[in-house]
C-alpha cells in the first residue's frame, strides 16, 4: 500500500468510529524513545523514519510534527506524500494544542491508541476535546488494523547483568526504590518503563534495535512484585533469582486487567510521563495515585563506582576501535572505494574485535559531505554516498559493552578540505573543548551551562538545532534522562549534575546542501575541590579518540583553548597507544600533536 | 533599651498573647525590600541594620538569619547580643522551615504581625504549625507594643512623573493592566507594592529612604480604582489628575476594611508574594482570588522607548559625576585627608552638579581596604576608615535622575596596590566584560546567562555569595524583579531577557579581612540580528566610566578581553570627555588608553 492509500484506510476506519482526528505517536506501550518494529505506527503511517515525531489526521489533513534533528530528513521523506512536516519550535509553526484548537469540529472526537500515549499527553488531548465540549477515544488501534503485513511482538531471549557489571544487586535496588516508595507514601509501584525495568532487575534483553531492553511492566508491592513479560524469554537461573527476589512473572498482555484489579484503598505511585494512558484509564475509582517521576530514574542515571569503572574500560575499548577506523580511513581514502555504508561497517568490525562487544548501541550515522548537515541521517542503499577526498565525514556511532555503552561523533577530513569547512570545524572543537574543560560549582544543572559551548557559536550569530548533550545509559538506552544540556528548560526544573552522572557534550554546524559537522565526547560528572565557597565539580572526558588536527585551524583558538586540545591529545595518545599496533600508534603520534 | 532588654520585653508580650514562637521579618505592609523607618522592627530587635534578614524568637532563643552579603556585617553587629546568626544557603545551616520544625511544641502557635508577611510566607508559617497541630497568630503588633520611640507613618510630598520621562500616561498604562485582569479573568486587582503603584500612576514620593515611593494600596476595578494613601501628600493638579483616570483617594488605614467589604462574587487579582497575609485574611468568603504575579512587574521592568533614552542621558551625567571622582580621588590621595565617608560625601557632590538629579539611589557603599569585603558595607562614624595609599577602595553608589535610576560599582587602587590585589581585580574585570559583551538567542534567562561571568572564578575555585546582576527600576526601586542573572534558580521559571530591560553585571572577589573588590556596569537588553537560527540578542552598556588600569594585570588576560577592555575604554573616552575640563580630560586619556 502507498501511504495514501494507508491514509485513505485509516480515514475509513476513523469514520466508522466517528472520530476526527486521529493521532499516532511514535512510542510503544513504554513511552520508549525508541520502539521495535511492531510498534513502528507512525513509520507506517507517514514513511518518515526518525525516531521523533507525531502524525495527526484529521478527515482532510494529514499532519507530521518532528523536531530540529530531523528537519531535513522529514522533508526528504515526506515528499509526495502529501503530508505537511510542522517544524516544532520555529516560530511560524503551530503546536498540535493549537492545530486541534483550529482543526476539532465542535464536540468532535479526538482518537488515539492509548497505550501509546503518555498519561499527561492524553490529559492535555482529554483537555482539547473538552475545550470543544468534544471527547476522546483511546480504546482502538485503528492503525493495527489497517497494518496488514505488521510484525509481530519480539521474542528475543533475556539474559542477566552480573553484579560485576551492574554493582548493585537487585535486592538492593529493589529495598532501595521501596523506601522512596515508602517516602511518597504510596504501597504499589506501577512500573512501565523498559529501562526503569531492566536496571531495577539487573536484566537485559534484546526487544527493541540497538537497546538491550526486555518488553513488560512491573507491579511492585511492598513485600512482592509481578513482571508482565513473555516468560519464553527467560532461563531457568533467570526465573529463579527473580523468585529469590519475590517476583513472579505474568503474561506481558495481561497488564491491563491487572491493573484493574489493583487492591482497593492502595495508593499507586507512578509517572505520568511513563505510563500509558490507557493503564491509568483502568485504574480503579477506589485507588489513590501518587504521580511522581519513577524513583528508578535518577538512581540508574547516577552511575555507581563500579559501574563508573567499568564504563572507563568500555570507553577505553571503543577508542581503539574509533582510533583504529580513522586511521584506516586516513589511510585509505581515495585508493580503494569507500562508501557511508562501508565506512560504518568497517568502524563496526572494529568494535567487534573488541572483548565484551554486544552490539551499536544505536543506528550508526555515517554522512558523507552534505549528508552531515542531515543530523541524524542514515545512510540507505539509495542515499549511500562514496567518499571521495576533498569533503567530511561524519560518524556518530557507539557500542553497547558489558561495560557500558558509547556514543562517539567524530567528524574527519578526506584529504584537504575547504577553508570554511575548518573555520566550521574550529568552531566545534572550541564549543566542545569548552564545555568539557569547565568547573562549576554543586549544584548547577545542563541549563545553567549548555552557554559556555554556544557562546562561540552565539558570538558569530550561529546555532545548532538540538540539545548539546544527553544522558547515556549503562547498557541501556544511550540517550538516558533526566540530565542533559539544555538551555531552554523544559517543564521540570533542570536537573542538578550529580557525581557519576554520564553526559555527552556534541555541538555542531549544520550547512543544508554542503556538509555538517559535530563532534561528540562523553563526559563523567566528578567532584573536585571543596572549599568554602562549596563543592567544585568538573568533568572527566571518557572519550578518547583524536580531533581531527587536518581540519582544524590552530591560529583561530584562544592560547586556552589549544592548551585544552593538547592536552586532551596527551591523554588520548597515553590512553590508546598501547592497544594499537606500531604503524598505528606511529600514526596517532602525529595526529595528537601539539599544536 | 539594650537589645537584650527588647527581646526580654518581646517575650513577655509573648507569653501575654500565648505565643511561643514571634516572627519578625524586614518588610513594611507592602512587602518592599527596602522600608521606612516606622517599619524597620527587624532592625530594632536585633541591631542588624542590613536590607534582608528575618529574626525568629522562641521564649529562649533568638536566631536572624540572612543571606551571603550580610554574614559578615551581621556577625559584627549581632556581637554580644545573644542572638544567633544562621547562615542562608551555608549547607550545616537549618531553614527558618526546619527551626520551627525543632522548636514548635505541640499545639503551640507560631505568631507575626500579618501586614509585614505575604501570602505565601504566612500560608508556609500555617503549614508549619500545623505540622505540629498548631495555630498562628497574625493580628497583633508586639515590637510595637514595645517600642517606645518608634517613628511615625512618613508624610513627604508626592509628584507626578511627566510623561516626557515615563513614556507612557497613567491612562494607558491603567488600559494595559486592565487588559490584563481581563485576561486572567479578574475584575479586582488589589496592588498593594509601592514601585507598582507609583508605575502605575506615574507619581513618586519620598516615603521610604532612597526610594522614590508613596506609600499607598490600589484597589482597581475595571472602571475606576481607590487609592488608599495620604491625601495631604498630593497637591491639587496631582489629584485632579488622578481623579481624570477614575482614581479616588482613600486614607491609607482604611484598606483593610475596604477589602473585608469588596463586593460579593468578585474575583481579585492579587500577587501572593507582595499582598500580605493580613489583607488575604480579610477577604470575604464569597470572593474568589487569581493569585498571579502582578501584571505590573514585567510591565515597568521592561522600559518603553522613550524611558530607554532617558536612561542612557542619565547614565551620561552620572558617568560624568563619577569620572571626575575618580580623577579627584587619584589626585588628591595622600595628599589630603580623605575619609570613606567623605568620600562618598565627595561623589555624591559631583552628581549633585548634575541637572535632573534627585538623590542618591540607595545607601552608598564607600569601603576602604578591608571594609570591601562586607559586601553591604556602610560606613559609620565609628568604622570610618582614612584612605591611605596601597590600598584598594571600593564604591558602589547610585543616582535617582528624573531620567532614570543609576547603580555603579567601581574599584580604585590608591597608589600601587599589591599584586595579589591586581590579580583579583583582573578576574573581576574579565568576568564583568565577558558577561557584558556575550551574544544570546532569545528566550536566554539570567539563569542561563550567569555562568559567563561566573566561569572565570570558578575556574579557580572562587565565586561571589551574590547575584551577578539585578534589575534596576526607573526613578523606582534600584533592584527590580522579575529579571536577574543567578545560576541557581529560584521557585519560578528564571525571567527571559526581553528587549529594554535593565540588568547589572556586577562579579566580586571578597577576601575577609583584606580587600574586597566589585565592579559593576549597567546593561540595557538589546536586539541584535536576526537570522535563520532566530532572533539574536546582546547587550548595550549603560555606565561608562573607566575600569583602573592601574589595578590591572593586561598579561592575565586573554586577547579577546584586552580588546573587549579597549573597545569599552573608547567609548568611555568618547561618552564622557565632552563633559570634562581640560585636566580631567587629559586624565581619561590616559586611563583610557589601549592595553
Amino acid at each position: 500500500m502507498k501511504i495514501s492509500d494507508r491514509i485513505a484506510a485509516l480515514r475509513g476506519e476513523m469514520e466508522r468510529e466517528g472520530i476526527d482526528i486521529w493521532i499516532v505517536p511514535s512510542s510503544d506501550y513504554h513511552q520508549s524513545e525508541y520502539v521495535g518494529e511492531h510498534f513502528k505506527a507512525r513509520q507506517y503511517m507517514t514513511g518518515f523514519t526518525g525516531s521523533a515525531g507525531t502524525a495527526v489526521f484529521t478527515r482532510d489533513k494529514a499532519c507530521l510534527w518532528t523536531d530540529g534533528r530531523y528537519f531535513i530528513q522529514a522533508e526528504k521523506e515526506l515528499e509526495g506524500s502529501g503530508i505537511t512536516l510542522c517544524k516544532m519550535g520555529e516560530p511560524d509553526c503551530d503546536t498540535i494544542e493549537t492545530f486541534l484548537e483550529k482543526e476539532l469540529p465542535v464536540e468532535g472526537v479526538i482518537g488515539f491508541d492509548g497505550r501509546t500515549v503518555g498519561i499527561g499527553e492524553g490529559k492535555g488531548y482529554e483537555a482539547a476535546a473538552a475545550r470543544k465540549s468534544g471527547t476522546v477515544s483511546y480504546q482502538h488501534d485503528l492503525v493495527g488494523r489497517i497494518w496488514k503485513d505488521r510484525p509481530g511482538l519480539p521474542g528475543e531471549k533475556a539474559f542477566a547483568l552480573e553484579e560485576k557489571y551492574a554493582g548493585e544487586s537487585a535486592a538492593s535496588k529493589l529495598t532501595r526504590v521501596r523506601e522512596k516508595m515508602r517516602e511518597r507514601g504510596a504501597d504499589i509501584h506501577l512500573l512501565t518503563s523498559l529501562d526503569d525495568i531492566a536496571w531495577l532487575l539487573n536484566i537485559r534483553g534484546n526487544d527493541v534495535a540497538y537497546c538491550p531492553l526486555v518488553l513488560g511492566y512491573i507491579i511492585l508491592y511492598m513485600d512482592r512484585g509481578e513482571l508482565y513479560a513473555d516468560a519464553k524469554k527467560f532461563s531457568e537461573e533467570m526465573l529463579a533469582e527473580l523468585t529469590g527476589n519475590g517476583i513472579i512473572l505474568r503474561p506481558y498482555d495481561e497488564i491491563s486487567e491487572a491493573v484493574s484489579a489493583l487492591p482497593a484503598s492502595s495508593c499507586v505511585l507512578l509517572d505520568a510521563e511513563r505510563v500509558s494512558y490507557e493503564l491509568y484509564r483502568r485504574l480503579p475509582e477506589n485507588v489513590s495515585v501518587k504521580e511522581s517521576e519513577n524513583p528508578e530514574i535518577l538512581m540508574k542515571c547516577i552511575k555507581n563506582d563500579i559501574e563508573a569503572a567499568n564504563i572507563r574500560k568500555a570507553h577505553l575499548k571503543d577508542a581503539a576501535a574509533h582510533t583504529r577506523f580513522m586511521y584506516w580511513l586516513k589511510k585509505n581514502i581515495g585508493k580503494k572505494e569507500i562508501t557511508e555504508i562501508s565506512a560504518a561497517e568497517k568502524l563496526e568490525s572494529f568494535r567487534k574485535e573488541q572483548e565484551g562487544y554486544l552490539e551499536a548501541s544505536f543506528e550508526p550515522i555515517s554522512a558523507f559531505a552534505e549528508h552531515g548537515a542531515i543530523v541524524h541521517y542514515s545512510a540507505t542503499g539509495e542515499t549511500n554516498a562514496s567518499l571521495e577526498k576533498g569533503k567530511l565525514l561524519l560518524t556518530d556511532t557507539g557500542g553497547h559493552y558489558l561495560e557500558g555503552s558509547t556514543d562517539i561523533t567524530r567528524t574527519v577530513a578526506l584529504g584537504e578540505v575547504s577553508q570554511k569547512e575548518k573555520e566550521a570545524f574550529t568552531l566545534v572543537t572550541q564549543a566542545m573543548l569548552r564545555l568539557m574543560n569547565t568547573v562549576f560549582l554543586y549544584g548547577c544543572s545542563g541549563a545553567n551551562l549548555d552557554c559556555i559551548a554556544r557562546e562561540v557559536f552565539w558570538k558569530k550569530r550561529l546555532n545548532f538545532n538540538h540539545g548539546t548533550g544527553h544522558g547515556v545509559g549503562y547498557l541501556l538506552n544511550v540517550h538516558e534522562p533526566p540530565v542533559n544540556f539544555r538551555w531552554k528548560e523544559g517543564k521540570t526544573p533542570a536537573q542538578v549534575l550529580e557525581k557519576n552522572m554520564v553526559i555527552t557534550d556534541e555541538p555542531g554546524l549544520y550547512i543544508e546542501g554542503a556538509y555538517g559537522i559535530r563532534l561528540e565526547n562523553e563526559l563523567l560528572v566528578c567532584e573536585d575541590e571543596k572549599n568554602g565557597y562549596g563543592q567544585f565539580m568538573r568533568f572527566e572526558p571518557l572519550t578518547f579518540v583524536p580531533i581531527d588536527l587536518d581540519a582544524l585551524l590552530p591560529e583561530e583558538m584562544t592560547e586556552e583553548e589549544r592548551k585544552m586540545l593538547n592536552s586532551y591529545h596527551k591523554k588520548v595518545y597515553e590512553t590508546v597507544s598501547p592497544h594499537l599496533n606500531e604503524e598505528e600508534k606511529q600514526w596517532l603520534r602525529e595526529y595528537t600533536r601539539l599544536i
